[in-house]
């Protein structure tokens, strides 16, 4: 990693009213730019984005999600609107502001600004660089689920003095072939949509494709019944969800962001007998996305101490989101932070 | 089913040559035009093209496919050209011409001229209208697999007087929600191109996901290594595959073609407990578009006797063309075909 320059912007901590700033642990966000040494594309300037919640002097943890997920992790006096992970994020959850600091990005690319490869190991120099600015010298855990967990073990391959311990839930040291072509398709349904400049309906399409990748036929079939004719058309009752899933992710993700960070997800390769650093790893017994196989895999492979977790959840590789009580019995085994 | 005319245009039996007419059973192909009553579309006239491999006083059986096969299963002496099931059909394999009658059809829709909802129960009365046609009062055997397997379970749950016995592969008495989804999200695919008239692109990028559908990770992972960075953008190597794979679908397969007889798959309804055929159902164990479960599920409620046999295949869906050896002996057994 090089860094050339460095030009902050933070601004001011920033509380959303006064009785909540009271109550709560501090919060803010902020961002900086750099220009870092891309492994597939030189040096590029990038725009780190990051939310911090909670005591800079308590245990820091790095929270990390699917290459949809941002630096908003959980409500906090900086921002009241719900977070991807408020069930594991917050009073009284597995990781509490009050008794940890929580740290989080924006991946870049996620501002769409940045059209290049972009490795998994590039987000883990940003996140040193991150933790350059912040003056945070080690990490007491990086908790990543899905790219989180790829981009997470790449940190505790590069860094290994800065994260004191790893929980990798459902992403290893690489993609599946069997994965990567399913990616390889949903970037083939955005150019194809982008040839008619339509490029929102193919990005709906991709993320329709990636979701039926997140769950399993078991929820499906528990949700949906049979297909029905309509206007001369078969269509099948899970339709109107993918319609409303592919919408309101098409309206929201620029289609440069999805292209270059679910390439990014292919890209991921870490040996694992580079890793000293003690590792959980969630392993989801129906994830179609990430098999069991290579979790063990992986933590056979593993240097530090390793503890594997392997869960079922009819939600496949999406249990890190839609398994709370499980995904939290993993954290407060794996974190175990000060009470 | 509703039979207003009959319109036959069956050629001469046509031999190949004379050495090949010499030494093989006989075989013709052969057409005619129906008035059929359509579940979910009326009164339509369509075509039904069919070929025939073998002495027709030999036992008959009926062997039908997938959406993509036609009636072509095994090289003959009407048609030496490669079939899709030459591993089974043929001198010295499990379904052998010089002791059965082969007989198979081209799917109605498959030639892209009916644009309409397609009922599997519609193909099961026009193969019911094509066996009066060729005065077969009743079949000994009808042996399906994947859309033909559901075609059969609704032949064998209409007209059970004309089946002994079916042997339905990887098909069962209703299509998988989740599968279901699969497939509209392909016909989506279809869709994104026609808006730009880039069908073939659309067709090819459906095929490429169904393809997915029919095979395993473990297959993928045999075959395929690690992404590359090419030209400023990351390709799988199974995209190569993909490509070929798509392009070849595409200029073989009229679009309207694909779009019903991919939604016909949706339609599929059986209420097992209709069916006293006695019945052999395959399922395979990594199927990730036919659960096994749901073999199981259709077993308990048949009502003649039911025979299942599980595989475990790297080839998921697509056993029934990629494991001959292990289809055969499922054949022999299910079969018993007079030596």
């Amino acid at each position: 990693m090089s860094l050339v320059s460095l030009r902050t912007f933070d601004p001011a901590p920033a509380f959303v009213d006064a009785e909540l700033a009271t109550l709560s642990p501090p919060a803010r966000v902020g961002e900086f730019e750099l220009d870092l040494e891309l492994r597939h594309a030189g040096l590029r300037r990038v725009r780190i984005r990051y939310e911090i919640n909670g005591d800079i002097r308590h245990p820091t943890v790095f929270v990390a999600g699917g290459i949809s997920a941002g630096r908003h992790v959980a409500a906090n006096a900086a921002d009241a609107a719900d977070g991807w992970w408020d069930a594991q994020v917050g009073a009284g959850r597995a990781i509490d502001p009050s008794r940890a600091c929580i740290v989080s990005v924006d991946w870049i690319g996620a501002d769409g600004t940045l059209d290049a490869p972009i490795d998994p190991a590039d987000q883990a120099d940003a996140i040193a660089a991150l933790l350059d600015h912040l003056a945070i010298g080690r990490l007491d855990a990086f908790v990543g689920s899905s790219y989180g967990a790829m981009v997470g073990l790449q940190f505790a391959s590069r860094q290994p003095a800065r994260v004191a311990r790893l929980v990798a839930i459902s992403g290893t040291h690489r993609a599946h072939p069997y994965s990567s072509a399913w990616r390889a398709l949903q970037r083939r349904a955005v150019q194809l949509g982008s040839l008619q400049c339509d490029a929102i309906d193919g990005l709906a399409l991709a993320r329709q494709l990636a979701l039926l990748s997140y769950r399993t036929p078991d929820e499906f079939d528990e949700r949906f019944g049979a297909a029905q004719v309509v206007d001369g058309r078969v269509r099948v009752p899970s339709e109107d969800y993918l319609d409303h899933i592919g919408q309101a992710y098409a309206m929201r993700t620029p289609v440069t962001a999805f292209l270059r960070l679910s390439e990014s997800i292919d890209l991921q390769r870490v040996v694992p007998g580079s890793i000293e650093t003690p590792v959980t790893l969630v392993a989801i017994e129906l994830d179609r996305l990430v098999p069991v196989a290579d979790a063990y895999a992986l933590a056979q492979g593993l240097r530090g101490e390793t503890r594997v977790r392997v869960l079922r959840s009819r939600y496949g590789h999406d249990a890190f989101l839609k398994e709370p009580a499980a995904i939290a019995a993993v954290l407060a085994e794996a974190l175990e932070l000060p009470a």
